[in-house]
């Protein structure tokens, strides 16, 4: 593990030769879509960086909601049990939309690729199957899986301890095929955990205007894939983790054991490790400190 | 008017050169946000082209909804009548924030300006106010005023008879002060009305995941707000418009009066118009054709 001040982050040299002028993709967490990283795009564009931000499989422009989410009276039994429209979208879709999203914003270069909390699993499946469309990895509080682990088995994990999204969660996973919230609710206590969860560093006002672009539900299949990572795939892709210090979603402890993991599994490729004083969404809270790391890289 | 053939528009030579490597800015219209450039900007990135969304004043990251749009049960009264939180933002305000991410994007390098819709008042507004920051500005079946008409004026009239964002209004715009609709409608015919007026050559389903991103209010004051438009202000920036001829948001007639009224206005500088077989919303049924249009500006 390589540690950077954090105040040393635009000026990093570690491999920044690879990925100067490499296009930037950068792909959102679950429930999120590109709508998330507009203020890091804007000023990323003022650093005259090409930058572009993509949906994830089941998210954004592709998202599905089961009918029970527009049910006018809201019926929360039938929200916990409806069958998600998302419920057949896996890792293996995920990975392949991604792949196809580095290959058209790249045209052949390769790319900066900047993935946020469960982005970071679609980033791991898509750099392990194409790892030569990738100069640098960023991983923004991302869960960053060893071989072979679920994200899942991470998020259940005693090094998550105090996260707040699986109790957010109105279905069971499994019976649904995802992990459903409820953007839409109106109960004072729910909402205040969302935020609390994600956002617990921006306005309850902004907090408010981005649960409203929130999707409802994220494929499960994400969550329970794997990918069998080598040495030559994913391992030979340089990497920067971004821990964020008052992130309620992925806790802090977790975000080292993956860089822990990482390292144990790739000695020769350690990560480069830049710590925030920020919540689950800096693209939020600090845009240009976001947009100073991934220029960095 | 100069007309250009569609199928001829990636090699328009007019007015290439001003924006040739110009930063791309993208204006959603009314409802909308960053969200609904995600392919344009993946196409133009494959273009090799910078290009980067903004969100218009009270839409996006800065929409606000009333309390009524999350009451449970769901109250149509309410949502009727209650005075919106964006009913204080005006043109100035839109105008002033479009200037400043125009500033922040270009870096002090003019930009092509791409506005959708009532981003076009917008963009108006932003062009009078500071021509030297846009190159070139692409109306894409926009309201594009002239001196002094409010785009509301426009989209009453005659010209646009048949449209059918009026007619899906859930509230009076005077009293609330703003232009609202129920995108979390769970009635199959408003539902569909949605569709038509934005998103009829696009499929149901993923018309519904547009539909999951719209705000419910946008603001009146910049659908009234007015520009007084000047020769070397407005009048000096080169211009493309994209009629769409499907559009039933903003009927192709009124689409052609206002290249009309700007060319009168204007004869030295006369509009370049190019047109699509397509709804409201190109940037999803066409994005590769918006793409070309845009970088061939």
């Amino acid at each position: 593990m390589t540690t950077a001040k954090s105040s040393a982050a635009t000026s990093s040299a570690a491999n920044s030769s690879a990925g100067d002028s490499a296009p930037i993709v950068l792909l959102h967490g679950f429930w999120h879509g590109t709508w998330c990283w507009s203020p890091v795009l804007a000023a990323l564009a003022g650093r005259e960086r090409m930058a572009t931000a993509v949906d994830m499989a089941g998210h954004g422009l592709n998202a599905r909601r089961p009918a029970a989410a527009l049910a006018r009276p809201f019926d929360a039994e039938a929200f916990a049990t409806e069958v998600s429209p998302v419920a057949d979208v896996t890792l293996d879709a995920a990975g392949d939309l991604l792949v196809a999203q580095l290959k058209q914003i790249g045209g052949g270069r390769p790319c900066v690729l900047v993935a946020h909390s469960m982005g970071g699993v679609v980033a791991t499946r898509a750099i392990q199957q194409a790892p030569e469309l990738v100069a640098h990895v960023v991983y923004l509080t991302a869960f960053m899986p060893a071989s072979g682990v679920p994200a899942v088995a991470y998020a259940q994990s005693d090094d998550n301890e105090g996260e707040l999204v699986l109790p957010s969660l109105c279905a069971d996973p499994v019976a649904v095929g995802a992990l459903r919230l409820d953007p839409g609710s109106n109960d004072a206590a729910y909402r205040d955990v969302l935020r609390q969860a994600f956002y617990n560093d921006i306005s309850p006002e902004q907090a408010d205007a981005v649960i409203a672009l929130l999707g409802c539900d994220a494929a499960a299949g994400i969550a329970v894939g794997t990918t069998e990572l080598t040495a030559d795939g994913w391992g030979s892709v340089p990497r920067t983790y971004v821990v964020c210090n008052r992130d309620n979603a992925i806790r802090p402890t977790l975000q080292r054991r993956f860089v822990a993991e990482a390292d144990a599994a790739y000695p020769a490729n350690p990560t480069t490790v830049i710590e925030l004083d920020a919540s689950h969404s800096p693209f939020l809270s600090m845009p240009d400190r976001v947009a100073d790391i991934v220029t960095s890289r």
